[in-house]
């Protein structure tokens, strides 16, 4: 009988580039590991997948000092961007994206208006649901 | 035999606005499922649940522009504050509150400063013995 | 036979004294139940292992006008400081410590930069496989 694959269970709340790539270095990570990746954004996280949002992704105020040296030395290691991070995921079929509904409603945030790898829109309880039954629940 | 009931416990670290919908969010959200909802209040979530204290949470500084705009869109969406989805929670008989008493020492907090509706007064061993046994363990 | 000791997993992703305090009380507490824990510390939470960061820790700028009053209470309550506490977690033999490694490429840190309390410099996988088997998870 074969083993259950892993899971783990992470919410994206923040839209800060060192919180992104914490959560997609974690996931793709998972991912080689063959463990299911399962996303959930709201707030901050989920404006960042309106199209165009990663893209536009930095620091926050406290630590914008270190924005240009930071993204300097991601270019000198050709570390993938988190859409490339995002896409990778994705392309392995154990990645899960999940749009909070509140959060849509709350600004204004059409389907048509996010990237289109998210996979579906969902309240906390399907979240709840996944994460029961996860190895590993994080929020970030 | 009646199954076990699902367990979330979750530590509230944070005071904004952003943070406290989520985390009350995901709270009402799993009562509603039946789980059992733990959440243990430290450092500013802590210094949120001073009287008063809920009324005044705002947006975190970087994002202060989005806080009108996002209360207004509360307002019309007729959603609960997050005062009223405490004490949802709490109606439920499925949600038990935990002040973090090292926050209470180092920030002068006495317990008759606190809303009524914290049910115990304990340290991080007390939350540790819960979230062991819980389904969901998250940090906000 | 003896029961499998209980474990806590803890991504340190924050350099900021609140968070640095939560981390190590959640830490401490654990250790201090014999629980086995497990610190894994990555962007501004690594960079406050660097030699001297932990002793420049301070509150995030939104929260600045709290500094001096919570380290004059600290001080009154004859609190342990973060470095410390991270010690007394060594001496029980139960912590782990581990330096994320893409974050040290991305910020030019070097294994001899750290404090000498360091057990393992390792990727994400490392982490995933302990918190998979971990009764706790968090990330702060």
């Amino acid at each position: 009988m074969p083993e259950k694959r892993r899971k783990l269970a992470l919410i994206v709340h923040s839209g800060t580039l060192d919180k992104l790539f914490c959560a997609f270095i974690l996931g793709s990570t998972a991912t080689s590991m063959d463990m299911e990746v399962h996303l959930y954004f709201t707030f901050w996280g989920l404006n960042a997948l309106v199209k165009g949002g990663l893209e536009k992704a930095g620091l926050p105020s406290d630590y914008k000092h270190m924005e240009e040296p930071m993204k300097e030395a991601l270019k000198r290691m050709k570390y993938p961007t988190p859409y490339e991070m995002l896409k990778r995921m994705k392309a392995s079929g154990l990645l899960t994206i999940y749009a909070c509904t509140p959060t849509m409603e709350m600004f204004g945030i059409k389907k048509e208006m996010l990237i289109p790898e998210v996979d579906k829109l969902a309240g906390a309880s399907t979240f709840l649901d996944v994460a029961s039954d996860a190895d590993i629940t994080l929020l970030i």
